[in-house]
């Protein structure tokens, strides 16, 4: 019923050529300050940005030779866009991304220099997933699912896989939660090349929805979406939360402010630029919730808008 | 008359322990851009964020423990006095650092948080210069210089023979130039630690005495230095010129807005947070000064005022 041990292998063998296996960091302060040692897999350096880079590839390159003539399509302005513009372009074929109108000019300007294909829509769920329809319509175009495909999940699980190379002896992972692909494969890399690895996701407060769902035994959504951590303004989906309720131990809450404090610290004594999504799964380490543990943090992305920074 | 090869070796095994032997880090995205291959050399990540830690070490380590009873002294308000306080306490000696009262209140935050000893003074010159000798009559404390003294300029040139360990077949390394200690000391490494790697010191425009310097074969000043580049508002010394005479090939000049524009591309597209003087280093190469060439470049340092950013 789970994707098995070989699969996440063989797609740790299939995307290596097109991603970097990033470096771990430690940080002689932040262990002080958490009480913990922890291991920080920076996936802020990986290609694009972002660990996103991992799922799109494995997806791209499951793809018939009859799919792959087609494209590939997706609505997102974040690092999923990015990442599917660019493990495309790396096999040779079409990326149609579906942006917002409103969406941010460097933003669409990433996608189109990684040579996607941008569709304007309203911003509006309705207007993104009509457009995607359209497109699929006319073209053909593969549909990517930036967190609920297995594909996905499953390739978003070999950063894991590769921090659990480097530090075999982790008592936990911590990573921040959003549409819950990263979590679910992070959990399932863990389970299967760990002996003994906890799991734990890290929500923001105003985007609990993993935290009730997990509570709940069922998916619930978000009201109102409200955080700093952009890139987990999502839900969790049918293909990730049955892999979430078997193998995760706890999702953490974290409030704005200290998410906010810990992407300053990071940036100030590691001298590193991560986003605030990651900044999410570094908070509940600071505020000493794994003293005297070996914590490993996934460090989601480094793709931030240097004009508008909260500090 | 120079340093010896020896004297560099002796100061690298003795000041290791203390320092990190930092990483050398490349970018495709700014090899595409400078059509050179570039290697980094990440002294933003050396602790207290900065080259300095080694040059400072090194003096530091040398004193008599007469000397070391006394103390050391130097004003600073920038990378050498979080330098001298944290390289004094890891020997356990007291480190006096005059600073202009003016000075930003991170900066006299971080001095103290290394065990830095702040005796504050107005911001002039001559009053800097008084507070010293006051502190030196009182206490006896060995004064430090952040540029112009031998046991500093050796220390600083350990970069670079880390950096040629890892990549023996630099064309170049580039160096932003300041006080002239770490554009000295990497001259004398490449000198002696490399078959044929020229050393380019690069400097704003607006304090351009080092590129007058050796034009007019004699040290001259800035009448009004005026640059983002705040470590590289100082001029040379009568230790480092002579060296910096004899072994540099070259002073190359960049504009305020090349050094904005390099920090920018570095902190969006490597992900790593280096300060405007060491964008100064990486500008020529940007505008294709150096193409075809292995470029070893020195970023000198991280440490930034996030709450104000030139973009």
């Amino acid at each position: 019923m789970f994707p098995s041990k070989i699969e996440l292998e063989e797609c740790a063998k299939r995307i290596a050529p097109y991603i970097h296996n990033t470096p771990v960091l430690t940080s002689q302060t932040i262990n002080n300050i958490s009480g913990a040692e922890v291991f920080f897999k920076c996936e802020n350096f990986q290609k694009m940005g972002a660990f996103k880079m991992r799922g799109a590839a494995n997806a791209i390159l499951q793809l018939t030779e009859d799919e792959k003539a087609k494209g590939v399509v997706t609505h997102s302005s974040g690092n999923f866009a990015q990442a599917v513009s660019l493990a495309a372009k790396n096999v040779g074929l079409e990326a149609h991304i579906v942006m917002p109108n409103n969406a941010p000019q460097p933003k669409k300007e990433a996608v189109i220099g990684y040579g996607g294909l941008v569709t304007e829509c309203e911003p509006t769920i309705r207007d993104r997933e009509t457009t995607v329809l359209k497109i699929i319509k006319k073209t053909g175009a593969i549909p990517l699912h930036p967190s609920n495909q297995m594909e996905v999940i499953i390739g978003q699980g070999t950063a894991a896989i590769e921090l659990l190379e480097k530090c075999p002896n982790l008592d936990v992972i911590v990573v921040p939660v959003g549409g819950g692909g990263l979590l679910a494969g992070t959990a399932l890399a863990a389970h299967y090349f760990s002996s003994n690895c906890k799991v734990v996701g890290a929500e923001p407060k105003g985007v609990d929805d993993a935290f009730r769902s997990l509570k709940a035994g069922k998916i619930v959504g978000n009201d109102n979406p409200k955080t700093i951590a952009d890139g987990l303004r999502t839900m969790l989906g049918d293909e990730n939360f049955p892999i979430i309720q078997q193998f995760v131990d706890r999702i953490t809450l974290v409030e704005e402010q200290e998410i906010i404090d810990a992407m300053k610290l990071v940036w100030e004594r590691m001298k590193i630029i991560i986003e605030p999504s990651s900044a999410v799964a570094l908070a509940p380490i600071l505020r000493g919730e794994f003293k005297g543990q070996k914590v490993g943090v996934i460090i989601s992305g480094g793709n931030v808008d240097l004009s508008n920074l909260p500090f």
